[in-house]
């Protein structure tokens, strides 16, 4: 007993080396030692170095044993598996968090900003939209004095916006301060809230108006620039038809989406008032959407998911009252997609109860109704009256007055009608140092936000290029002049010269502007999508729930910034938890 | 070699019993075996029976070693107490979120309800404020037809509503939907958005109109009662003063928090715009707060924290000259709070740089300046004017229309001034079933969301009390008749009707209410707060960090659904984490 005591003490003593490493084989040890003690009493280990050589052929023997097993092992080794899968579930979740609040704490806490330099160029950016954001977005603000003027401080997520009417998505988590985009930036860029009346493309002058509420003395001023990029967007086409303006919403800014919401929430509420007649009731929970593009098509079925999951749950009384009719000039709705895709939308909303009026043209509009005229199979026409409780107007795009005037000074812009005319690098027609991005520019392409967006980036490399071209022109200036006053040396730098023109070729190679379809995609309610891909050469449509789920992903891809991304997941999160909120507010 | 390897299959294999539960101890026992065959080749072991006694006596060696052990052991002990921790720690978050999603799930999925039985009386209930929400929360609506009609289809959680104005919180996590409210009571109860235009207490009529901006056919109608709680709150008094109608903003309900937001970011843009001389940035970055009560100091508070946290990060070139100013009429701010707690409001204003200009009455208020008359410390009075960007007015109650109306027909309220006069039972005086609750109220307490909810679950239990009281008589009632009909059994009947009377007396001896005051709480900027509590008869005061947490926490206590308070937590970790939002919108 005494000699396995000391054999006990032995291996339980640290010592130097894989014993030290081995510990917990040794506590083991120790554990089998006191056990075999009381069982078989083994002969006592004596010489240390046996010893030591004993312990790593133990340790050798206890890691091979897992291997060498049968049976009753078998249990704890699965469990392994899922312990090393939870394990590493668990610290990629915990990567995952880190990176995503290292991002969050560099976004809060930007390096100083590098002051303008006075010597540097003007840049002018009109607008806080898709084109003039990506153009800040990637532009090497160091280059240039940035001036950023928008009435709008903010940038929009467009996308997401028919998901703002009806509480899916609240209003904020789509939007991203203009402040916050530029304090990223290296060279500090100066914003001024303000609204452009009229440009000077001769002079060189912008004039800038505060058209907010509040004014201060200073309300009108001029702002000179060597380079103006305008990219104020367009305004809503009403095409001259009378009423429009005066009742329907439009479905363009955020306020429009807030406008919308609070009137969905009063015509229900009207419609449950106390002895309200039931003709009443339908025309207040008829919704006609004026318009058979995404946005419309996207502002349907959310109307008819809030329907269907929140108002049918807290005042069933009305809801089976409740309609919504989309109408589209065109023939069909979703111009830009696919035919299958058209049908599957289609069948869709026949599943959901949304009435799709296509070859209807709107004529007039009242404070009640709205009178159309619907083509019908044959070709005749026919007069068609909705009555209606909120009508949206989702449909056409107008020029603005600044884009107008403009245009109308330019003698080579007479011939365009639908914005400013831009060559194949973006300029506007018939001046210099003027460039137009997004939806006032006219380039041949759709008034998209991934066109403007596309546009926006190809400005921001062109700029940056220029920038470098100029940058690497002047130190050939200056070694070509080195080089007549101080001779000597002068192999070197007629090699350094060339070595700078060769960059300075590469460089200055910048392809036109070409815009590339990534696809179109809408949501069309009940957790179903239909999307367009540009696959390759060809093209993938599919629609349904996955599409669904991808149409979430890539609009959250999309987003402007990780908090916009983070704060679109909490909404979805929180309308799916709680319901949409029916306050009228 | 060979009997030991016979040993280790006897050994490994499964055996019934004790063997079979220490599993672990034999797969354990194996590799020792195998070791111990490798390094000194143990006697090996034949007999079954002496097999099994050494496999006991091994468990037994093996459960009890880590007690006896030494150093090397100790480490895991220590970690299987973590472990423990560890596991409790998880098993009560899980355990937390188990019991918040039930509730969520509930409230989503409530029962369906019972509809009013049109024989019951017809309570009808005006406002959705404090008052009336605690009165419908505590009602057993199953007891009669219960009729809200208010203009505004939410509850607004009016105490943390100064947050709402620089986006620490977010307008709808403070607001619940009545309709929502009313989805959880087991009685079906009708709600019209309609505002009372004029009471009738003598035929028992409620005049209302919806007032909102999308009208139907039925605009206005009547509404019977039985019985009626007014609890229509007050609107905000100007005292006659000249200009604050149109020039300043009040702090009442969400539409005034919004118009803050938008305005305060307005100033901001003016006072950045190209070429703004300074005084006028001085002027546009003055905020003017009227009101030293807690609305007033939470507003001063949360602008100061806009400032110092957001504003200055993103626009350091203004920030320096920002400014608030709070005015108040009487000797100092907060006069329900103890002095100790006033003069460190006072202090961590002064170092926050809020001015308090105490003793100061607004005389004249003008688009951009505020004239008041400033009492010095010897009594003289001086003319001061304030040139603000920002005035929020945030003081005083005025009677509503409604209730100024229905107070001039009723001869008993000639005496009133502030509200309806009511009984301790809060029964207006000079009728007869009519109730008033919160702000249009007068029942001798301050008008404080505190005040109206107590009285509102004062009616709430005398109401259930009520309708178990005439229960109670129709049973009697019902049980004498029949005593009187059909003889026998008599006394059994007689006992009945004693125990229900006995129930009726212990039921009808409800107190009149009284009002218990918890204590008042403000923030008051830099995270820290005051609170005022009410602790057995006396007071206990509390002011910095450390009561701000309480204020958070007790705020959150208070909010009216789980979906508020996790919406709230949701919020102040989301302006936490990105910051305000600094969009004007």
């Amino acid at each position: 007993m005494a000699s396995s005591a000391q054999a006990l003490s032995r291996l339980s003593a640290p010592r130097q080396g894989a014993a030290r490493v081995q510990s917990r084989v040794a506590s083991r040890l120790l554990t089998t030692s006191s056990r075999r003690a009381v069982a078989t009493r083994p002969t006592t280990l004596t010489s240390r170095p046996a010893n030591i050589t004993q312990q790593f052929r133990r340790a050798y023997a206890d890691s091979a044993a897992p291997e060498a097993t049968v049976s009753p092992v078998k249990k704890p080794r699965r469990f392994r598996t899922l312990r090393w899968i939870f394990r590493l579930t668990y610290l990629s979740a915990l990567g995952g968090v880190a990176y995503i609040g290292y991002g969050i704490y560099q976004d809060r806490h930007p390096p100083p900003q590098v002051e303008p330099d006075p010597s540097k160029k003007t840049l002018l950016i009109l607008g806080s939209g898709w084109g003039s954001v990506s153009l800040l977005k990637k532009l090497d603000t160091e280059n240039y004095n940035v001036v950023v003027i928008s009435p709008r401080n903010y940038f929009l997520f467009t996308p997401l916006l028919p998901s703002c009417t009806t509480g899916t998505i609240e209003h904020r988590s789509i939007m991203e301060p203009i402040r916050t985009i530029l304090r990223q930036k290296r060279g500090s860029v100066k914003y001024y809230e303000a609204e452009a009346t009229s440009i000077d493309y001769e002079r060189k002058l912008v004039r800038v108006r505060d058209e907010s509420e509040v004014r201060g003395v200073a309300v009108e001023t001029d702002v000179p620039y060597d380079m103006l990029v305008i990219g104020v967007g367009a305004e809503n086409a009403t095409f001259g038809i009378p009423g429009v303006r005066e009742h329907s919403c439009f479905l363009k800014e955020i306020g429009d989406a807030q406008r919308i919401r609070k009137r969905i929430m009063d015509c229900v509420e009207t419609a449950a008032f106390k002895d309200q007649p039931p003709e009443e009731i339908d025309r207040l929970l008829h919704m006609v959407v004026v318009g058979g593009g995404p946005t419309g098509v996207e502002f349907a079925g959310e109307l008819q998911d809030f329907f269907e999951e929140d108002i049918r749950k807290l005042i069933p009384e009305i809801s089976d009252r409740f309609r919504v009719t989309l109408i589209e000039a065109l023939p069909n709705v979703l111009p830009m997609f696919s035919k299958q895709l058209i049908e599957y939308t289609e069948s869709t909303f026949k599943e959901e109860k949304i009435d799709i009026k296509t070859k209807t043209m709107v004529k007039k509009v009242t404070d009640k109704t709205v009178e159309a005229e619907m083509a019908g199979p044959d070709g005749k026409k026919e007069k068609v009256v909705f009555p209606y409780g909120l009508l949206v107007w989702a449909t056409g795009n107008a020029v603005r007055p600044l884009v107008k005037d403009l245009m109308s000074r330019i003698p080579a812009q007479k011939e365009s009608r639908r914005g400013l005319a831009v060559n194949e690098y973006l300029v506007v027609q018939g001046t210099r140092d003027v460039w137009a991005v997004g939806d006032c520019a006219v380039a041949g392409y759709a008034p998209t936000a991934q066109v403007a967006s596309q546009e926006g980036n190809f400005l921001a490399r062109l700029f940056n290029n220029m920038a470098k071209t100029e940058a690497l022109e002047e130190k050939i200036r200056e070694l070509s002049s080195s080089l007549n006053i101080k001779p000597g040396n002068t192999a070197e730098v007629s090699r350094e010269i060339e070595e700078y023109e060769r960059q300075l070729r590469r460089i200055k190679d910048i392809k036109p502007f070409h815009y590339s379809h990534q696809g179109s995609l809408a949501y069309i309610g009940s957790e179903k999508a239909v999307a367009d891909i540009s696959w390759f050469n060809g093209n993938l449509a599919s629609g349904g729930r996955l599409t669904f789920l991808f149409w979430r992903s890539a609009y959250l891809s999309m987003c402007f910034s990780t908090r916009n991304r983070l704060l679109v997941i909490n909404d979805w999160l929180k309308s799916k938890l709680f319901g949409r909120d029916v306050s009228r507010e």
